[in-house]
């Protein structure tokens, strides 16, 4: 079941028309293109604007709000079944904006493609609160876990697609996600001792597996995000979750900060703790503000690092300049003298650019 | 400027609360979220449903409509300048979700990151009419061409895109698009010659006279897409546009079907003829149809190949099968033995699969 919304705009500035000139043009235009128009409301808002609500054929309703800035806007609204003929079609939209934008006087018009609404959730934002729609056609998964609202969706493009809390995480398609966060090719992981934090999807780990390491420790807190993946996200994964344990490498569910704590009384150390949580992380851990969290994270994961070791962690979009900005203010105030570099890449799910950081001690000597 | 609609949605199916009820616990809810929230207008729709107008504070407006098939759809609608707070905050937005998610009885919600209307435009559709959202941050160039929209825009993530019609063409970071078309490292260039249909923005030409082609003939229609693309498109044309004419190119401006018909009376032949053209070409050759367009290049530029000559040309989204299918018909229905390969690549700017064909005769023998 879907509702459609329509919307277009019209950038009125340059246009002479009256209010109840425009009002009444609209009004006319309108009725050649929805059988039983009807205006319903029409009203003065105090800005010097006006609105109108109309409805019409199909239990359908138009509203049309004029702005004092110089913008007009027609949201049209109605329920479609899945074998329901459009309302309106697209050619017929695209006739309507012409003629409406001609009668105003050539002003600058623009229309939405429909927003379909209702049924499995298509729209997902950018990490700088973009709206993109994916050709999702079923819903794969969905669980309420402890922690977060974990669903896994199918894009006819972009294959399973991980959604936590509402967020994009990870596609069948991003590999130069997981590759561009441990740098492969530029690390060397053969032999090494890992820690990863979060990574639930297991993509991370199965990449690493492939490169021969001595141990791999996974601290992931929710387990019903390894169920899922490891179940429906197999293209990233592999078979790493199928066990929690292997010959090189542990799956430990719980508090990652439990188990790093556990690793310092144990003094143990490793070559690489790869920050792989969510972009807005879910903890037991009480802990004020995101930022306070991802502090104690580096803080505590540097206290487990040899002395050449590196944190290797994904931080934001690229557009998120100030995220960038704030996770190095973070470094630099841990006193660890930190360094590090960065690397971005673009991920296809995301249509955008994302960046990664690489964190080591600049005097391992001390 | 920017008018910012915010849609939220809510699958009702299972609340056993009657319209009325529903409708005043709905305007409780809002009136604690919208300073000066007014009821406008209340009524009933035949189809069982209602539909409330309210207006609010800084002249917005809110329409909630409770269709009977178990969706209640909330519009909210304000402008908003550069430098104004938002009128409800995201985090407010999702606590209302809530609010009123819990009220109606745990029902399944949704919401879209607020639109944003007026400005320069930043939503395009793919291929399949899925609305996408870009980073874009200025208007590069804009001229009504006697045949298209000309519209070139910068995106922060892909850089300057060509928009034709109101269509994404192609953006810098593009280059696979290309790449994939051309069959690069498949396909032979060197010593040959060649024909493009289309290829306005250059991108083509460019990549190929870097493979030593003997010659290039480039017959593009829009001289305005040249002009734009020269100046704003370097990343993808590099300097093969500032020339009309180089020592193995020439770019011909006009109608292409008036320079195949050149070459099919002067004999010529080549060994390959790209159909570079936009997906709903424009063109002054008349026909009733798009395909009856895109059968009579495929019919002519085959008359200009060698024997071994190869026609490579761009086809649809893969998501759209109807289309490939039809161009395969059109391949069959046209009694020349052709046989094809295709290639498909994921396109960065599209967020979609491009399916690309690599047509030839069977028999080049006969």
């Amino acid at each position: 079941m879907a509702v459609n919304t329509i919307l277009m705009d019209f950038s009125v500035k340059s246009s002479k028309l009256q209010n109840d000139q425009q009002e009444e043009l609209l009004t006319k235009v309108l009725e050649n293109y929805f059988p039983q128009l009807f205006k319903v409301h029409s009203r003065s808002i105090e800005d010097g604007g006006y609105i109108v609500l109309f409805t019409a054929h199909r239990g359908s309703f138009i509203t049309a709000r004029s702005f004092p800035q110089g913008l007009l806007t027609i949201n049209i609204e109605y329920y479609k079944n899945e074998s329901d003929e459009e309302l309106i079609s697209f050619k017929c939209i695209t006739l309507l904006e012409k003629e409406l934008a001609a009668q105003f006087g050539k002003v600058i018009s623009n229309k939405f493609p429909p927003l379909r609404r209702g049924g499995v959730a298509r729209y997902f934002p950018t990490s700088d609160e973009r709206i993109l729609e994916y050709d999702i056609d079923a819903l794969v998964f969905e669980e309420m876990s402890p922690f977060q609202k974990v669903q896994i969706v199918h894009s006819r493009t972009l294959g399973n697609m991980l959604i936590l809390d509402g967020l994009q995480n990870l596609s069948d398609r991003d590999l130069v996600y997981t590759e561009t966060l441990m740098q492969r090719g530029k690390e060397d992981y053969e032999g090494k001792e890992i820690v990863i934090l979060g990574g639930g999807d297991g993509a991370l780990l199965h990449e690493l597996l492939k490169e021969n390491p001595k141990m791999v420790l996974m601290f992931e807190l929710d387990d019903v995000v390894i169920k899922a993946c490891r179940e429906h996200m197999r293209e990233c994964c592999g078979d790493s979750l199928d066990n929690m344990k292997g010959a090189n490498y542990e799956i430990v569910v719980g508090d990652c900060m439990q188990s790093l704590e556990i690793m310092i009384n144990e003094g143990r150390k490793f070559d690489y703790v790869f920050g792989d949580l969510t972009d807005a992380p879910v903890t037991p851990t009480p802990q004020d503000e995101t930022w306070d969290f991802i502090k104690l994270i580096i803080s505590t994961s540097v206290k487990i690092l040899k002395p050449q070791g590196k944190y290797m962690t994904h931080c934001c979009g690229v557009a998120c300049t100030g995220a960038a900005k704030m996770f190095e203010e973070q470094l630099l105030s841990l006193n660890e003298n930190l360094e590090w570099s960065t690397a971005t890449a673009f991920i296809p799910s995301f249509l955008e650019d994302w960046l990664f950081y690489q964190v080591w001690r600049k005097d391992p000597a001390n």
